[in-house]
């Protein structure tokens, strides 16, 4: 084992502990202080960012990486607005879930706790270190931030400029940890130190998914892909239907929440006027042998009903009732965000019921799946894992719940 | 991977989605089916249940393991009534914690939703069968049973009367498995199988429990080791003190929420005494130098603060103060149930605060952590790791919380 990993983890640990006293109060104090600092090294996070960009262009990345990985004026406000909206957050932590009584007078209740360490690997995204560290912090966890390598200059400028406003506050420094060294056998390292970190939080693609899921000794929290469904029943409303298939396709494709598959029942009887809709607006169209004979689209292979496409591209599938519906969701979907446009109170009882997934939507769009929308304040991911939490997880969610008993001389008798 | 391991999780799978659907009436006509077949098939069971137990004996098994595999008529009334206790408890399932309505009329709910399959090793405890399917059909979850291989006459007899319950109740028989084939190499299959196995469960010692984790590509919960201590501060009542001390070592000492250490302010004026009502109790004790200062006895090496002894054993340490005693727990602790006994608020409830454990226990035995204690109804285990469930694992932990969001054409601006 790695000795900077070990090391790394522990140091990690024993911060948890100084965290897990802090009152709210605290926590908010040194969340102002990382703002102020982050605000006062701006240009400089600004600058290595620029460094970290026009190396990721020279090595010929796709645009849509580049944007991910670039900090502008205005995604710089957005880190400090997220820090801002956690300062706001109560704290989760010491909150009581319940207290029973038992008829012996035993107090037997439920707190929420920190988690302790959360080791959290994710993309080349340098504002998404700032919210791991806010809601990290907030719920008085340390995090060990290994971030994408396209990012480092970017993420070791950030981390410096918390670690100074955590100075300022009074706070262990080791409450963050970023890796630099970006070699993928320091996460296999990091993913076994079982009596420092207590939870994985892995985003990113198959291959990195599956390779912490085969490596870790520790529960892997995995935000990986988003393969959502719109389902359109033959009762849907022609106007609602459009509205929303459109924007879940459209109004930002290359992300986990937009849909990738439209199913439609064949009763429905707009579906041209749809995919028309669709065609308008760029998308290409992929359709079932059905959809084909409603209007002449390009045919869709077996693959493309398990594919994201993170694009302006849909397959289209035509059933003959809810059931193929939810069968095919739960067959090919990907535990994210489901849909369907009904009218009917029956359907959406039984969508809501029989699909497996973290956020099934009843008349509204898949592309609203998202820690702001749902008012968490920030979201550290979106889990679609079935463990802990589905959907977005945001400051609850990096906690636990902890027993907490209370007795006169309580004994087992 | 092996295809009897794929075929079977699969068909679990396909059982998980039927399950899902029925409601609280239905499951409990089933599990009435299921006692009324375990009863019609007593004697069956009771006689594979002798063979096991004399294969057992036979290859020198020690008593408590034969105490534990051994199912005798008390026992099995046991199992009839966790049943009953089960049906007892209300459906979880369909159940919103919470339903939120945001400005524009859009409702963001959280409805409670089975886990899915769940995949189960544990000890060779017949009886513990009956619990987990009782628990995972009342969640709406199939479940996989792997015990121990002494146990697996008596776990085949169990199965086939589930099976001829379920059957009478319209129930798909998948909804039980149980994996004949002891051979570990089929758990090492079983716990890759990430499209229809959606947790493991796993009880048992450190070498099952590691093999496992380092198996397994699904989320694991672990319910493996208790190293409890107690903790006696200077201002704690000698009576009480004394009664939960002698409660929390000697009431059941093979199992996990019996005290291992009992760690004794310095300044407590009555630690001879508590450690006199041990040693009347046939309790071997073995003390840090600061003890034997104090009393006579075995000296303890390194090795017992990380020793379970789960025998009439106990270690015990002097402490200088309250950070000592959480540190030393935080340390050697196997983050299941610690216990302090004193009569100062400030330090109970630091003690609440700051100790890392599923349960916290204030002038209560460590015994008391345990899901009947609790109200739990049953429990599948207790659980020493954070993520999802700390402490007594019942049939809320069964379920996950899945996002229903309801709108009216909403999407995303």
């Amino acid at each position: 084992m790695n000795e900077y990993v070990t090391a790394a983890a522990q140091k990690a640990k024993d911060a948890s502990f100084a965290l897990a006293r802090l009152n709210g109060q605290d926590k908010n104090r040194a969340l102002h202080a990382v703002s102020d600092a982050l605000t006062e090294r701006r240009g400089q996070i600004l600058a290595e960012n620029a460094l970290d960009v026009a190396a990721a262009k020279q090595a010929g990345n796709p645009s849509a990486f580049i944007d991910r990985l670039t900090l502008n004026e205005k995604r710089f406000d957005g880190m400090l607005a997220t820090i801002a909206s956690v300062i706001a957050l109560d704290d989760p932590v010491g909150a009581y879930t319940e207290i029973k009584k038992r008829a012996d007078g035993l107090l037997i209740g439920r707190v929420r706790a920190p988690i302790g360490v959360v080791f959290f690997i994710f993309e080349a995204r340098p504002n998404v270190s700032v919210d791991a560290f806010a809601l990290s912090l907030k719920s008085g966890n340390a995090v060990i931030l290994r971030g994408g390598s396209e990012a480092v200059k970017s993420n070791t400028a950030i981390v410096k400029a918390i670690r100074a406003g955590l100075k300022k506050s009074g706070i262990p420094e080791h409450a963050v940890t970023m890796v630099e060294n970006t070699d993928r056998q320091l996460i296999a390292d990091f993913v076994k130190c079982t009596s420092s970190v207590d939870v994985v939080i892995a985003r990113g693609g198959d291959a990195l998914i599956n390779f912490v899921r085969a490596e870790s000794l520790i529960p892997v929290i995995c935000h990986d892909k988003g393969l959502c469904h719109t389902y359109i029943e033959k009762d849907a409303d022609k106007a609602m239907a459009m509205h929303i298939a459109v924007n879940a396709k459209t109004q930002r494709p290359g992300v986990c929440n937009a849909t990738e598959t439209l199913l439609v029942h064949h009763d429905f009887p707009h579906t041209k006027e749809i995919i028309d809709a669709l065609i308008a607006k760029g998308v290409e169209v992929r359709g079932c042998s059905r959809t084909m004979a409603i209007i002449p689209v390009k045919s869709a292979d077996a693959a493309d009903w398990d594919t994201e496409y993170l694009d302006l591209i849909i397959s289209v599938k035509i059933v003959d009732n809810i059931e193929q519906a939810i069968a095919h969701i739960n067959r090919h979907g990907s535990r994210h965000t489901e849909a369907i446009v009904t009218s009917s109170l029956a359907n959406a009882e039984r969508f809501k019921e029989e699909v497996d997934a973290g956020v099934v939507m009843v008349n509204a769009s898949t592309r609203l799946a998202d820690g702001g929308e749902f008012g968490l304040g920030a979201e550290i991911g979106i889990s679609n894992q079935k463990l802990h939490v589905r959907g977005p997880m945001g400051l609850l969610d990096m906690t636990t719940l902890k027993y907490v008993v209370t007795g006169n001389g309580h004994i087992r008798e």
